[in-house]
């Protein structure tokens, strides 16, 4: 019998948890990703706020493939998927598949909102955690100059999203601020911080009990930061956020977290997709169609037994890409597939240092206990012994000295020089 | 009496070391840099070769000015100096100086040969270092992909320019591919990598004895590289080197390093320059004519007692710094400047792990011993106590699992998603 060939589109969550499970069976495994690494999206803010550096949350993929000759590695982006011809289509060419297992995750959704996509930073991916690091920096050193009133709002900071990434962006934000960059920059400059949370519901931190999310926004008010719920953005333009109701925020920083959408390679399918562009999939995970095709993580569209949309969290994309990859061994052994449940594992969230809310089962906690859970699953979701050193490292050093790594440091094309 | 406002024009070893002259002296301090960061260029090809990260050895210009508010720091592009008006001309604004220390250092020159600039890597700044290590690896990802013969060269390397920096770089790059990225890439992918490095003088290494020269050589040739003396080089265009005499090499990656000029600053002072664009300067390191104003660094040109232009090296740049900043303070004092005289401390050579060449004073060391010395000082001279300790152990590390860095970490900025 011939060894299927099982393509896995997208080392995020889903698809590194189903590598995993397929890595020693009897399949030719191919993955393919954008990047050669897999990334640790739920510390993308840390790097933001130059907590972290991005190779200390980066894994390279092909370490994964080491003494694995039956499997392979195609860094490309993909494109598209040929159903019917059984091909996952790429910017580098095409990849046949037997079993396709597409976990592409979801990107950055501004709602049409006009002007934002165009203005707005975002905290989707490393090269953009680091694009906000250095324009923040930037504009630090921009004030040192000292060019005076005109340039207004130049160290107004607007988090749009009172969601989890804007909660935690908020504090940890603040914290570099007003602990560490005040260190370094005149009295003159400093007065002219400001951090300013937007939300347009009534509360922030929908998924979490009132009392938590309560207990969140006196952290962050305590931080400084001015947290502004029912406050609808209506726009962005240069130097300036447009709101549905009063006058316009002037900032050269508006850090969008309030929205995602699932990766456009689901438009390119033919199929109707479910709200925010995810694909919806059958409760074995799998096309409508196509039992060959599973989807999971953030690009997947499933309810829960109350007719809820799972959510597009970490831990979900795991359970999905662990049970995706279980059902394809089944259906080697003949066996059907089985029906995915989600199991909620609770809620972990750090609120600047040592603070945190999370519900884990039916506990609930909050301060620093939550934080230390925070940090103990997030050190141990973490691939790799040097990245979890190097974190834990450096999350202690800067707590120790009251630090952050401060170095406006671009990579990419640079002209020659 | 007013204290006079002494501004430093780039944070190189020169730059920095005539701050900590003057540091905790009479006088109003201000810097200027186009980074937010002293950064530490004998390292750069390492990172270049996933060795180290930029973070490591880069160190926050402002931490330097903490408790010191005497000083000041100003992020900008030199443009040029009004030497009457006593005014650096930055691309933010005008820095009015009493006295003025230039320390711009140097860029690559490619000696006008055709298509070189357009087609070459360099490895004079942080990012440029980072662009070719993103390339390298993202080369290898494309040779995965098994395109085949079209793709002539795809994995050929040529570093031209047999000096310091080509030998260090050939051969910490020939062990990242032949012991690291071997683990991760198929035969058919790994017997298409080469390294060729180019010198058109007649041996490498001219600034060290012939016999040291000779065991770099070896080292190399049993490393894998391919060292081709007596082979200027005539040009560059879109896959391929041109050599004055015989066949072009096919490839995508042709690394200068064979020459470097003063900064274009120089050319902007209306003054006649030395050979490479350098500023001459007298005994004293101060511009003819202008004693306010003193040069320092690979950007000045001075000789030693026998006619020889001192080297664009750190050492130089080093004692020049000290020694200006010196001459800055005795002038406060009424007191005459003194020459500057340059100790030579030797050189030292790292050509791969645990191998060097050493010259320190009299004694001239290979082998491991070399090696010792040269990481040892090397060490020392790095900037702060986390970098040091993030590149011991980096190296460590490395060296124990035979590892690197392999992510493709592009910074800057990526479109929103």
């Amino acid at each position: 019998m011939n060894r299927p060939r099982v393509v896995i589109a997208g080392m995020g969550f889903g698809g590194l948890f189903a590598f995993h499970r397929l890595a020693k069976k009897p399949v030719d495994l191919v993955l393919v990703d954008r990047h050669n690494y897999h990334a640790f999206v739920p510390l993308f803010y840390q790097v933001a706020a130059a907590e972290l550096e991005p190779v200390e949350i980066a894994y390279p993929i092909r370490t994964f493939l080491r003494r694995r000759p039956q499997a392979a590695f195609f860094m490309a982006e993909v494109r598209g998927v040929d159903l019917q011809g059984k091909k996952l289509l790429t910017s580098e060419g095409d990849v046949p598949y037997d079993v396709l297992i597409l976990g592409l995750g979801s990107e950055t959704s501004f709602f049409g909102l006009p002007g934002v996509k165009e203005h707005a930073f975002t905290v989707k991916s490393l090269a953009q955690a680091l694009t906000l690091r250095n324009h923040i920096l930037t504009l630090f050193e921009r004030a040192a100059w000292g060019k005076g009133p005109h340039e207004e709002g130049l160290l107004t900071f607007v988090i749009a999203g009172g969601g989890p990434t804007g909660v935690e962006l908020a504090a940890t934000l603040a914290e570099w601020i007003r602990e560490v960059l005040v260190k370094d920059y005149p009295p003159s400059v400093m007065e002219r911080a400001r951090i300013i949370l937007v939300e347009a519901a009534d509360r922030i931190l929908p998924g979490l009990p009132e009392g938590q999310a309560a207990y969140a926004q006196r952290v962050l008010t305590r931080l400084g930061v001015d947290v502004r719920t029912q406050t609808p953005i209506a726009g962005a333009d240069k130097g300036r956020v447009l709101l549905k109701e009063g006058p316009p925020i002037p900032t050269q920083t508006l850090i969008w977290t309030a929205g995602v959408k699932g990766s456009p390679v689901g438009e390119t399918l033919g199929l109707s997709l479910a709200r925010g562009g995810r694909i919806p999939v059958n409760e074995y995970l799998q096309l409508p169609g196509h039992p060959e095709v599973y989807v999971v993580g953030d690009l997947a569209y499933l309810e829960d037994g109350h007719g809820r949309a799972l959510p597009q969290v970490a831990p979900v994309a795991i359970q999905e890409g662990r049970h995706a990859a279980g059902n394809v061994l089944r259906s080697l052994e003949g066996k059907p597939p089985l029906p995915f449940r989600y199991k909620d594992p609770g809620v972990l969230l750090s609120i600047g240092r040592g603070r945190g809310v999370a519900r884990i089962g039916k506990i609930h906690l909050q301060g620093f206990p939550a934080w230390l859970a925070w940090a103990f699953v997030h050190i141990a979701q973490l691939v790799g012994f040097r990245n979890r050193v190097y974190v834990l490292s450096g999350w202690f050093w800067n707590f120790l000295f009251t630090d952050r790594i401060r170095l406006i440091l671009p990579g990419g094309r640079e002209p020659a020089s």
